[in-house]
């Protein structure tokens, strides 16, 4: 429950213009759109400072446009993630305005309103070690887009061949925040956090085989860094780490 | 390699003010200190922005009180986490002046040049759900103080009872980064990082018993949280939360 | 073997009725039907409140098909999970009368003498997290009805938007049995459990990704809850979660 | 947040006999009291229909006492579990009125207040494996008296002798509720549940040795059981069992 | 190396009826045969009381078929387990003569030299929890008639209708080794070993779903079961349970 | 409930020297004693072969001696395993002619009635691979010994030197039964299971560090064995294993 | 960064025929080659021995000609692993020059600078378990061949039948390094490791089933092996097993 | 079995200067001494090229004396691993002469014919992350003396400073193999591995806390390095890390 939320509709109780019932009546029915099937969060890119996004992973293409649709009538901005090629097609299809990227797996149409974030800490990059991690970094780099804040990439650049790392040193020491994207044994997001200041936040990904446990092993590594200060996100969650950094990056007013 | 370092080496070495061989011996020497067990980085708390913690956890009190000497000829800020008993008692009879907290399990003194960070986005807050996650919370509280950023705590504030943490509702949405502490289910995180805009940080704690396998199970609760941009560090890592807080809280110079 | 049974049985063997021979052979062959590949228990509804399910996922549609006649030749209520779009259909086209909801995976047809249980307790109410869980929230909605209980539902209350769920205060306080069904981190049944005082049931789903292991992470956050009271079920399983909640708001004969 | 509580604030706010801002403010001080390192929730008795429990585990003696002590100021009713023999003896030194149970590791003393449930399902039974899960058995048999609810238990009646079950199975088939208790393999609450119609809560305990995983293998056990409506709770979860044994055995008022 | 080949050998070369040379090349070449990618140990039979077995599950059809025919040539029994559609419908269209069973995964032929064991200490029982179990219990069925031991079975008796179990309590009395197979909590086989006097062998199968870990519950509840002198083999292999009944029932020579 | 038993049962029923309601009442009171603390099931000698063990790891010196005093009084065999120091003295203390094994952490004392099993395939071997495995080997043997079946033992034969396992060949191909203790990975049953044909049981030790999981690793080696027919039982379980062993090596009386 | 590399550049630097700014762009630019997607490693054979691989897991038939495409360009050898059907068709289609075997899932071509190693210890044995360790023991024969390694194998020579192991004595007791491959309980490396005195480096497979956990097993059996000085891979890592035998058996100029 | 000693045992056989029977036993009783409890292998040193150590976490300071004193006795080289403090006194009391080391837990006598090794490939280093790791790499370079290897170390040296690694470049492109030792993340080993071409061997330790699995976390890292070659041995073992190395570093005889 928003806080002046609250106290308007307590003050409007005070002073009678609203009655007790329908105070509670509208804690209710206020924050949220209900669908049925789902319940849309419009205030929730006001309230978190990113639009809520479609998880499609576990939706059918008739769940993941019954949203959209809702979406699209609200004027939101529309963002889906984990989207298989049957939803992406489906999506096109019926909204040929609507972006999509197969390797990310995302689609997306910014809202009218949509501008670049005025305060923002500087530029985030998102590095990844090898070349099978480009879905997870390319979800969190369209998730940054979408919030409004500037992103660069940096790929291909894992531990076994480090040096490919420091020629970027430079970049590196200027960003504001880093997302660091690794499977296999996952020891970038340490190297990176042991080489810069800024806030790192290390996504682990499934990409490995045999006792890798599909993305526990880099999962668990992260946590476990020698280098204070790194945070982590579950197993492949471009997304989330993009949401974290772009609430870092926004510069809160005073 | 700290890259203003290596460009003023080069710099150096074309004027021929320094040797090839000199430059090369540098690199190896600069950055550090032996002590023959263990290499002090004291260009850390520059790099970084929070000083070298002596982690006690693996050593023995001879070890800890050989690292603290070397800390206070080289005038560091000394500050040390998971000390057991003897290790604070061993440290406090050595150097009186050094500060302990038993429950916290740290030690610390200030540099002399210590002062509060100036460029900060505010307040971080530590929440805890339990009384016995204190341990945590206040080894993050110790960390961000030593680091020089303000910081406030909340706690016994857990999800069963989920009407005490909205009582706390408006310092909440007021601060610039919330970690938010937690053992059994640890579900705190997740209503609050659904609840605040800024960024959160949860830290799982070994406080549980069962099938709680010692923390994993808040670990893993909290890296599957339906919150987006909810970060989290490993089992009791209150240091390591504290020092992500900091690198977030502190404003980068332009 | 049922008391009374076993009375009568001596009885008869006192009164010399049923000899000794008989008795023994009795033992064998009364309270269940071989059909050679399954044993039907037709007591099972009597003796449980609850009709003998047939749990489809590791059967064929034959062996399924001829579970059902058996059941059906019987007047048994019959009541299929766990069934796949070809069991759904061998089902339907063997038996046009039997009804199916494919999201739940479900099949039943109740008994001519099927009627509402009289002596309970009140409402069930079935509270899901997200909308990916409402297959297993129909699963239970489903077994709750063949049972004869009065249910409801309300989906889409997950905690990161805590606010929905707190719209639904007042059912929530006036339900007789909650079942709380949640994948993602599982924090919901901790949330309601703490806020009601009605028996609730946790149902983890194996909704999620990465770290979650298919559901391990919700059953053990729920089975870690700092809200004491809640009990918990296998993943997924909404079936078995309903027939808890059903024996508890039976209330028994005097 | 009680509904009715909230619906009088509400009440009193619009009839202006307290302002907004009293509003606001009582909706922080009044559930809980605050000892700074605890926040004691006084109407949880009241909201759930079992006192609030001091979980000794992770507290030192000191911070039992201080929460004994305010819990006796309040005349509440005072009950411990997981203390050890320090925290039992510190407890009967100061309050030398509070029973203590050292196998059960439990402490209490009921309210002035305290009388027991009227309006009862009927007795609930405390099923226990072998003579190594008494602890368990014995702290939800403590917490159900506390709690106002007729008890009996039966015990050493695992399966490996299953004779010794069915000899108890009039009780059985009478109870209430039944908590069955099991370590080893944990096939107790599976036959019983197959043999009774009332509902059944299955407790694991860590007895065991080798791949037991320290209670693990019987708590996964019973989460799979082929007997439907068996609930389980956490691995020496005697107290939560308790809890839930006492919300489904209290007939709520119309 | 066989005892009694390695004295013979050695006598031959102590009465040089056989060089040293040929001595050590004997060594390498006897006791089986090299097919290229697969060793053949046609002695097996002779030396462990059951044939070598055609384990398909790793294999193509035509390796399956390539070690079919050396066996065949050699005129040893052809027995083949985990055989997939696929691999059972090669085998029958190039060797008609050879039988299949689809549910138990199984292929065979009897050499012709075949016929039952004479020294056995009776009938092994194969018993099984539930339907969906079959395909494990078959595999052991099938691998005892081709070992040449009598074998019955009894089917869907599994622990939450006990009753059912007891049926049969004679049979079980009488038999000489009882193979128990069960998936779920895995409880069948220490309910039985508690109850007969006979070797039990418990056989965990991958029925089950959610927090069943594809059988690691049920293998390792029998692995602490209760009931002593149980012993247990990986899960779903029949094969190997009725490799060790085999072992069990045969009387060996005097 | 034995069979036999209920017959006569029966009869005296059918013969009317016994009433119903005796009868009814004779099935709960018989087969076992009520300790109160624990149920003492005499019957289990006679019915499994071995006699009633005291299992003394999660009990107190205090019920051990209560166990042990009514077993005495009964006139049983006394047989206790897993007796740390204190209860082997409590128990020497108490009865002098007790023997204890404080390698083998057992106590015993044979009743006046024992004798070696007349009808027995043959001798026991008891195999171990390290020195460290000997307390359960002991154990295996002094539980052998107790159910009078003959036993020989041969340690230190680990497949790491596998010459010095083979040095024994004689020996292990004229086995009855042979249990093979190892701990590490576990190999040396599947070595040996290859090279006889007579039963063999795998005994997992608990001898071993890091990712050794306390003795998981050869359980699960054993449980996967190449060598079909190897059965295992839990880690540590020498009594387990020798349970097994004795009702395979005992032939049945025609 | 390549250490001789590094002088000479200071060393330009140092005579002023180098500029710092370009200096410090050349320690960006030069070892590898950035394709965008992938960076090439070109100087890896020099450095490490063996040629980059290209790991085709992760990647489609696109990036997988993409990379090869810049490798032939380069007269770099060629060298793919995991290559599925459709990616072997498409090298095999674009470059029919290629060599592939689709049971190793390997593709290769030598560079035409391609000779044998000079200075080796000696041949490298490849021993496997079973005929379904074959995929992976194949990888390890070709990468060794690219590699300029000499290399026989050994198949079907598992721990059941162990006298087909010993059989190759000779051979295992010439090589200069032992690879050995084995799934199910992964026995095969402790018993060779044990016999010879070359180093040998198992490699766990996911051949298996049940509890085998996909290849933890052997794997972790193999990390607890008695046998000291068995070095260990990732399970299925034929490729890595091969480049490690390449190091030990190249031996470094002098 | 080795087998210059089988030829020339059936020379003499076939030369009759040997009895058939004499054959038979000298194959039993050759290469190992039995003392009972345990089998020493004298010829271990021989075969391969490192001395049979005591690993005494499992054996009690009596056991670890008797075999000290064979070893004397046979003048062998006595070397022992994981002794905890009274073993070392135990040792040291009734030895002198014996060297011990507390932290590596070791102790040794070198026997009067040790010398270093005369055909090498060079200085073995030993890297070690951080100072807690001393103990494991400690151990690895007791066993490399006592192998009669070149040995050196580099402390202290973790990827999160990874500088301070690279300032030890040219001792570690001129090592002939490196034993890389880490806890936490163990991403050492993989950079090492990346960055030298000699071989690389990782050894895990149980330096870390929370989900850090008691050195699971850093094993499993090892195994998934994306630096191709590495291979790696159990939990904390420096000791089979340096047979490893011992094995590799030490050229065959031609």
């Amino acid at each position: 429950m928003d806080k002046q939320y609250l106290f308007d509709l307590l003050t409007s109780v005070y002073n009678q213009s609203v009655s007790v019932e329908q105070a509670l009546s509208s804690l209710k029915d206020l924050p949220y759109q209900d669908l049925g099937f789902a319940k849309l969060d419009h205030h929730r890119a006001l309230r978190k400072g990113y639009p809520e996004v479609i998880f499609c992973q576990n939706k059918t293409p008739e769940q993941v446009l019954g949203i959209v649709k809702a979406q699209i009538e609200h004027e939101s901005t529309v963002f889906g993630t984990r989207a298989q090629k049957e939803v992406l097609e489906a999506v096109k299809e019926r909204y040929p305005e609507i972006e999509t990227d197969p390797i990310a797996r995302c689609f997306w149409r910014k809202s009218s309103s949509w501008k670049p974030k005025e305060r923002v800490r500087g530029t985030v990059i998102v590095c990844s070690a090898g070349t099978a991690d480009s879905p997870v970094a390319l979800e969190a780099q369209h998730t940054l887009e979408i919030s409004g804040h500037p992103c660069k990439n940096i790929s291909d650049v894992g531990v076994a061949g480090i040096h490919r790392l420091f020629a970027h040193g430079d970049q590196l020491r200027k960003a504001s925040v880093i997302i660091a994207v690794a499977g296999m044994e996952g020891a970038l997001p340490s190297v990176i956090a042991g080489y810069v200041s800024c806030p790192v936040i290390g996504v682990p990904t499934s990409v490995g085989y045999g006792s890798h446990l599909s993305g526990m092993v880099p999962l668990l590594a992260m946590l476990n860094s020698c280098a204070a200060g790194l945070t982590v996100v579950n197993i492949d969650n471009g997304f989330g780490a993009a949401c974290a950094a772009a609430a870092i990056n926004e510069i809160p007013a005073e």
